[in-house]
């Protein structure tokens, strides 16, 4: 085989888009920067310092003194995968909160580990009613352990967490929490709910590509994992091996090799999350949610979760009756450059997921949207009137 | 919480290292580069374009027009487990040729997966002998899959592939092989082998960070995970739902969210490779390995695999009796910035491995190692006669 000529690629450079979809969002050149710093090695001592830091940001980040953390190599999925199979063994009853399409999800996963899974099926697009958690509970003895999801990427509603995480306590469960799209962008508080495991992803509210799940593990949970009976099936996903290979207990032994550059990604987001301030970020997202909101009402829209209930990182809205879901996305990206997301599971066809997460959430980007749905609305047979979704939402920047 | 002031890092960039470890390696500016392109959503039409284009690379290097190829999200470790998970089930037989560290690696997966494991134990440093296989293949009837390792890293032995690959299609056998150290390195011949699954990974001969697995399927192998009994347990590593994500039948459907940059990197890396002709490739890497052998020769050390079975991109040297492994290793580091890996397993604290892997097989940097080890042996108590090794690496260029 000798010298090839290759074709030229169909998409030789990457075009610029304005990312408003449910991940990933915009990269700060700074992060994308930090990728592009000299390779090293996965055994060099300054990258073991550098390890060292990332577990440090990320207890800021999760709100936790005491908490075991790191960084897998895998996206939130392999987070989620993560923490069921290495705290679960087959047989093992876990009640799983359930109103979301990733809910849905862990259900899967749970089941493939050979769990008793006891789902608990709820509405989507309102937060998980705890009664019938505490009810659920009560016809059991033995939970191993509750998972919630912080932040339902598929209907945009912020779960409220203080409630499910008292009554996991009270029946002795461990407490697993979904935080891939709040980490980051509301309060993730790890050490206040008491929880057991929380993982999260890098390409939402953290500001950097797609690739890893950070995660936060309780002293608690090290010690389930510790004393399974059985290594998990998963040897890539054994957060005890992961614990080890990133020195929870001093020492460290070789696991894999560490995607490096998306480790210095994930520092420098976490850096820059850390230096605007969590309280400043989180209220940044609010205000622009808020706006985003104020506009797509003005358009007669509607927003799926209860203002009270909504997160500020994403917002879930009706496609208006007879507007194609698929032709309006298409004509935001390819005549604006800006992602929307569509719906999932029950939701497809039926709602736009709209994300306003980390460099993602700006007000330039809000009114930028609202602008282009002013031009694309009417084609898709939708009547706005001419400059009430920007009035609306300059009138949230301005108050 | 109000607006953090953030220790500065303890390592703000990433010094420049010479990678002559087992991995990562060196990455060319223009992989850096492609990696820091504007975020894209994993959605996007022109990112389906670039997943179809990285398939179709793939296929170039792996040298099959038949398989289904893509990039797992996840290093080399996740491409194993993801082959055994996703083509075993509980019970099913595997018989595993085991000649090293990674070897044993998949020896623990398949163990977990609670597969039949038949591990075939020959001794680490030569080929494996493949009567072995031949005499074990006669006392069963169905064995479902044979695994190898293509290139193991922990001993630097190239195994021939061909009498191995005829063996298992003589017994209807699946064949998994191991071409982590291998792809782009030397010749991985996936159609002429008839292999049914490979998998590797980017940060070696493939010049990319870690990060991806980049796998190849026979459609043997795809019939094989369509029609299991149960699924395979983890859901991330579950190769089906892989490949119709990276739309092996045409459509989609959304598993997880690719990262996005690595698979860029992939891409550029992916053209670089195949711009420069695999054959002129896999000649760069041979020189330099026989002039880094030379130069090691030259100071006196042994090579531990015998020249017709060395690999070109690692070499494992024996460490003279009584220098010390590691304090070499550090002073390589701290006063050269040159990298050497240390051995694995019964080889640990007895070998050094040094890479010469894609960007990292250049003559200037076997030149530099050798230079250096002239000024850090003789300290270590191991005298080497002043210019030996690079006269001796010099020749061999010159040739």
């Amino acid at each position: 085989m000798s010298q090839t000529v290759l074709p030229e690629s169909a998409v030789p450079s990457i075009p610029t888009r304005i990312l408003l979809g449910p991940g990933p969002s915009n990269v700060s050149p700074r992060v994308l920067q930090a990728m592009i710093q000299p390779m090293i090695g996965y055994l060099d001592p300054d990258f073991m310092l550098i390890m060292d830091e990332v577990r440090e940001l990320l207890k800021r980040v999760y709100q936790t003194e005491a908490a075991n953390t790191l960084a897998i190599s895998g996206t939130g999925s392999a987070g989620m995968e993560a923490g069921l199979s290495s705290l679960l063994e087959p047989g093992d009853t876990v009640v799983m909160c359930i109103y979301g399409f990733f809910c849905e999800r862990m259900v899967e996963m749970a089941s493939r580990i050979g769990a008793n899974v006891v789902p608990l099926r709820a509405g989507w697009g309102r937060p998980f009613p705890e009664e019938m958690l505490e009810e659920e509970l009560k016809k059991h003895t033995n939970v191993k352990m509750v998972t919630a999801i912080h932040a339902e990427t598929s209907t945009g509603v912020r779960q409220p967490m203080t409630n499910l995480a008292r009554l996991a306590k009270e029946n002795d469960a461990l407490l697993m929490v979904d935080s891939v799209t709040s980490l980051g962008g509301n309060e993730v508080l790890f050490d206040q709910w008491d929880a057991d495991y929380a993982y999260s992803a890098t390409q939402k509210c953290l500001g950097c590509p797609p690739g890893l799940s950070p995660v936060a593990v309780s002293d608690r949970a090290v010690d389930v994992m510790r004393n399974r009976e059985k290594a998990p099936v998963s040897w890539y996903l054994d957060l005890s091996l992961l614990g080890n290979y990133w020195g929870w207990e001093g020492n460290r032994v070789y696991h894999h090799t560490a995607p490096v550059s998306m480790i210095l990604a994930l520092r420098e987001g976490l850096r820059l999350a850390l230096s605007e301030g969590l309280t400043q970020r989180f209220q940044r997202h609010t205000l622009n949610a808020k706006a985003l909101c104020a506009g797509l009402e003005a358009f007669g829209l509607e927003c799926v979760v209860p203002e009270e209930h909504r997160l500020a990182q994403i917002t879930v809205v009706q496609i208006p009756d007879g507007v194609d879901d698929s032709s309006v996305r298409q004509s935001l990206l390819r005549n604006f450059g800006i992602e929307i997301g569509g719906g999932l599971g029950e939701l497809a066809g039926k709602v736009w997921r709209i994300g306003l997460m980390g460099e993602s959430s700006k007000a330039e980007y809000v009114l930028a949207l609202l602008s282009a749905l002013e031009s694309v609305l009417p084609k898709a047979g939708y009547e706005v009137a001419h400059g009430s979704g920007v009035a609306a939402a300059n009138n949230v920047f301005k108050s």
